[in-house]
């Protein structure tokens, strides 16, 4: 897969320049996006684009994720102690992990989606995101989408990177990354992505545990 | 029907305390929602309660946007300039008017939604309606929700106030009103109300038309 749209808030972009584990997040989520291939064993990632929505796209999810959990000890389903706590409702951040950098002072913490919901679904997740760094419990927030040109031949509605990008400024003043990624090819003979959870091997997840 | 619970947010207080035409506008739009009744012809609301989302909700919102239009001249579907014409994506916001207490400089306008989607249609409204207010495109903005208890009756994933109150805060410094509203009474023998759209009469709404 490669990056083709990114956009960093203000914010955002001082801490990648001045926090060096916020650099390595960053390092690490866009190495993990482009890690995705399809079909498996190829070295890069083509899609078949014989038909509108003909892809699922759980499973380029789910391949992200496990990069993330596998190679760089990311945990999933991170519940906010706001949410869970406090409000007691609402679900966790998707993906999400602790940097330290050698100091118990210096602990920045990153919270990931990958949204594979519709557009309102990517809404919320935003709005989660805002809400965890409005109550200190998270320092860096990152929005992964497909761009529109990919997002045509993936399951029907789902969020866009333009679609939600009308909306970046509305937290401007808070730390966000929003990525929109592209296939490195397009091939109407390439294999179709099934749709569903199922679409990759089926595993345990690793999931935060609060102490 | 009643109005069972409100959050105003700081900038709201202060903005129907010190602008009439705000007051004015919050008026409104309480009595819009408190004359919604059922069945029709009752002085008040009552929900069938026999069973789990047994009614629909789409026909409240149109009589609450009936009276708005018809009692008040509230206009339906405005477009936000920064989405139609700038970012050339996203719907209009629902309902809409101007105040303008007899000076040009002192035009005001407000903003309404009526949820009648899941929660997370309901994140889509919220930021809309904030980037409506960054872009200064509206001074204030109101989003209408069934409380909990209520929802509990209506239309399955129905958004409930309790379920977007977490997500208050994220607006704190913007001036929102946000209402929950609940029937005055529940009765396993009252009438279900019609889901769908087509449950109260068609009728032309009258469509905001920029200048």
């Amino acid at each position: 897969m490669k990056i083709e749209k990114v956009h960093i808030t203000k914010s955002a972009q001082k801490l990648i320049q001045d926090v060096p584990a916020l650099k390595r997040a960053y390092a690490e989520i866009t190495k993990s996006i482009k890690s995705v291939t399809w079909p498996a064993g190829s070295r890069k990632f083509t899609i078949n684009n014989s038909e509108k929505n003909i892809n699922g796209v759980v499973p380029l999810k789910e391949s992200c994720y496990v990069m993330l959990e596998k190679n760089y000890s990311w945990f999933r389903e991170k519940p906010l102690k706001v949410l869970k706590e406090e409000k007691e409702k609402g679900g966790p951040i998707d993906v999400y992990k602790e940097f330290a950098d050698n100091s118990p002072l210096a602990l920045k913490r990153v919270g990931l989606e990958f949204e594979t919901g519709n557009i309102s679904s990517a809404h919320r997740s935003l709005n989660k995101l805002l809400l965890g760094q409005n109550r200190k419990e998270l320092d860096l927030s990152v929005i992964m989408m497909p761009v529109k040109a990919l997002a045509y031949y993936l399951t029907d509605r789902v969020t866009n990177y333009e679609e939600l990008e009308p909306y970046f400024e509305n937290v401007k003043r808070a730390a966000f990354i929003f990525i929109g990624f592209d296939a490195d090819a397009y091939d109407p003979s390439a294999p179709i992505i099934p749709k569903g959870p199922d679409g990759m091997s089926t595993r345990s997840i690793k999931k935060w545990k609060d102490l």
